[in-house]
């Protein structure tokens, strides 16, 4: 670790300790309170803060769904044959699990990540400022969808990527139905306020691995089982062009996907620019750049 | 396949075509329209020819359930350390899967098959005296619990068991919430008048691994893909102590359960004294007799 690059104190102490800590988050939820875009309204801006999430129906037009589709379909065929590391495979199989960096490779891609009404939404949550700290498409096909298990991303981005505070957010677009049935996103409401420190230090390379199945900064089940006791489970479901926001810290997970409906969304990180990366807290190294932005 | 033991012909031919194929079903839903008794009323005996289940909230007092939760947990502690083949362990650990035919090892699990209630519904449904086919106690644990994918349980017991028609059903009866969060049935209404036969052919000794994770006798993806475009789906889900019956041929399959939250059931199956079982319609061997009732 270069101690030159270190610009504050690890706030947030991760896979350092042999057993689980809560810790109080020491970062605001909502960086602006005073409203300045007509996108979202007091209610939604105090459900957020106090829930960690908002779903939007609609937030995105037929058309602009009709258009991110098509890309996909153009983006999953190109990527079929290709061993650019920016493409993730399913655990045992060859299929196409994510694609990274669409905001770098693809043109309506990163039309999206510029958005004016997501742009206003977030900036008004993050107060100011944001750039594209990971975005990607999730591929999670009928019958054979798997699993993503719990976790909080920024204890991943905190540990492996050096991502001092909490002051960025996740933005979930939903480019098929997202129901019951077809492996949707669980968050646990309000746990974006405590962080849940995991046990087990960061192999080396630990990122080529992880993003099939994480095993390494994964919460314990004694605290996972406290924390929906504590407060509940949520699935925000809706039909596709439905945007999804949640904070970085908000626990969440999703089952597989046996159901004959696929279910694909494009996934993009926003982070403050005051909360620039600094050297992993950790890790040896910081993960490429097509997974947590750091030259731009 | 002794030929003095075949009754009638095989009105469900399947795992022998090598292509699968859609039999329109040639026996009733419900085998007595005339209402026999008080625990269901017309709506919902024509809701379950309909759509081929019924769902009851707190069918079950309280009591009942505490008391047999409480035998499941005996039940679960006397299984760790046998190898009784009636035990069947998760795909790839030693965890407890199900336990079958509870129904004869245990007296409290023997009442509850004779429950005066549930008999009266499934005597009204299956019109007249049954037997117990097959039950078991299925676990669903927190965090790991796995899937049990798509099937119609009629094909494997025509195949496996030589159940010769539709007159059967199933019952489950949570001991815990059925949630849309710990991997809760999934069901196809209206699937249940459709045949789907498999292709196949079923290898030696089978169900030692189809009780783990079923690779013959699933159903193919474009057949399931049609059944939901058709039918869509649902998720019956309540309290523990609720029951859900369903027809022997409905289409049916559910998620793992990631969330800290179990799910265990006791399942019974009930076949009509009329529909008693006879060779295996695909297969060399019948199924032991603590999978597929012969003996009583």
């Amino acid at each position: 670790m270069t101690e030159a690059m270190r610009v504050g104190v690890d706030a947030y102490p991760t896979r350092k300790a042999d057993r689980p800590q809560w810790l109080e988050r020491q970062d605001p939820v909502v960086y602006n309170q005073v409203l300045n875009q007509e996108v979202i309204d007091k209610e939604q801006l105090a459900f957020y803060e106090e829930n960690g999430y908002l779903f939007f129906e609609s937030f995105f037009t037929d058309g602009e769904v009709a258009a991110y589709k098509s890309e996909l379909k153009q983006l999953l065929e190109d990527s079929r044959n290709t061993d650019r590391p920016e493409i993730v495979r399913e655990p045992g199989s060859d299929e196409v699990r994510s694609v990274f960096a669409v905001h770098r490779s693809n043109e309506v891609f990163r039309e999206l990540t510029a958005h004016p009404r997501l742009q206003a939404v977030v900036q008004q949550i993050l107060g100011g400022p944001v750039y594209v700290h990971q975005s990607r498409i999730n591929f999670k096909p009928g019958f054979t969808g798997k699993e993503f298990y719990w976790h909080s991303d920024f204890e991943t981005w905190h540990a492996e990527d050096g991502m001092p505070r909490m002051r960025a957010l996740s933005c979930s677009l939903a480019l098929e139905d997202n129901t019951i049935f077809n492996g949707s996103l669980m968050v646990v409401p309000g746990s974006h306020r405590v962080f849940v420190s995991c046990v087990g230090a960061t192999p080396d390379n630990h990122y080529r691995d992880s993003l099939r199945k994480q095993e390494i900064g994964v919460p314990d089940q004694e605290s996972l089982t406290k924390l929906v006791e504590q407060y509940g489970l949520k699935m925000p479901v809706g039909k596709a062009g439905s945007l999804l926001l949640f904070d970085c810290n908000l626990m969440h997970g999703s089952s597989g996907n046996i159901s004959p409906l696929p279910r694909s969304n494009v996934f993009c990180v926003f982070n403050s620019v005051e909360n620039r990366l600094e050297e992993p807290f950790s890790a040896a190294q910081p993960r490429p750049d097509f997974i947590a932005t750091r030259s731009e």
